[in-house]
């Protein structure tokens, strides 16, 4: 079973970038918009109870996430995704460090660059099409999250929420 | 914003479903397979938080949900769906009741049948179609459900869950 953990951003910007990710995101009806704090980790089925209660214990000491995103961003060449840029804030930096050195799961794949991710599995030629669009578009969104959620994926790729935990704490 | 309560299953019942809910459900890619226990209900954005509260209160009374299914039914000629029928417990039917009662929030609109949508939106020869392949299924499957989720509704369709709650009571 794969795991992963979240944070979906308001009901006003998962709108936003639902306007794009339904003609450009492959992922689309996968799940719905949100902030990866730490990427798919295949685990045991029966490990999602321990997970859940490292992540509870993790969240315990950090305040709600202030969110703030001013423009649109691209990971090519490396990957031709397009996403909407979340400010790394050090209190995301550190949320997400703490997760993955206290919560069971592989190393992260990627450095973190924390973002909303709006197109992938694009071609080369449609990454720049549609990225040459969008660069310039003018994005101004600040908000504060306060509760992130552990969700597992299904046979078919989708992802269910397992548990949501709110953050109360003092980071 | 609309909102709903619903309790999602095991990974191996969700797969189960959406091995069916991929071919026969409209609503296949907006959330993933649950149990409704309270319908869709209009809102103000600002009221999310008083809901959560209110069901946060009455999970506190109720034990994990044993849940049971054994067959394959539909809601024909009323509705053209097809569902994985869920043993009405008491049980289920107090948590039910006590969402409508202690949740604010309209009537609801049905009797409460506790079910698993697995195919909806059929013309009526294709529901006595599908229904008649899927009607002497054998179906059978019991397990715990020890979560409920208060979701809401973005603007495509698809369903965000805001909070998990616990069943951590008596009932």
């Amino acid at each position: 079973m794969k795991y992963g953990i979240v944070a979906f951003p308001s009901k006003e910007i998962q709108d936003f970038a639902n306007s794009y990710r339904k003609r450009y995101d492959t992922h689309y009806a996968k799940i719905t918009p949100h902030i990866t704090l730490k990427g798919e980790t295949e685990i045991q089925s029966s490990e999602i109870e321990e997970i859940s209660a490292s992540i509870k214990k993790v969240c315990e000491h950090f305040n709600p996430l202030t969110i703030s995103i001013s423009k649109i961003s691209s990971f090519a060449p490396v990957n031709n995704a397009i996403y909407l840029k979340v400010e790394p804030t050090e209190q995301l930096m550190h949320l997400h460090e703490a997760l993955e050195n206290d919560v069971a799961g592989g190393e992260a794949k990627y450095k973190f660059v924390p973002h909303i991710t709006i197109a992938q599995d694009m071609s080369a030629g449609e990454h720049d099409d549609v990225f040459g669009q969008l660069r310039m578009t003018k994005v101004d969104f600040n908000e504060t999250i306060n509760r992130i959620h552990l969700l597992y994926q299904l046979e078919d790729g989708s992802w269910t929420v397992f548990e949501t935990y709110r953050l109360r704490g003092e980071e």
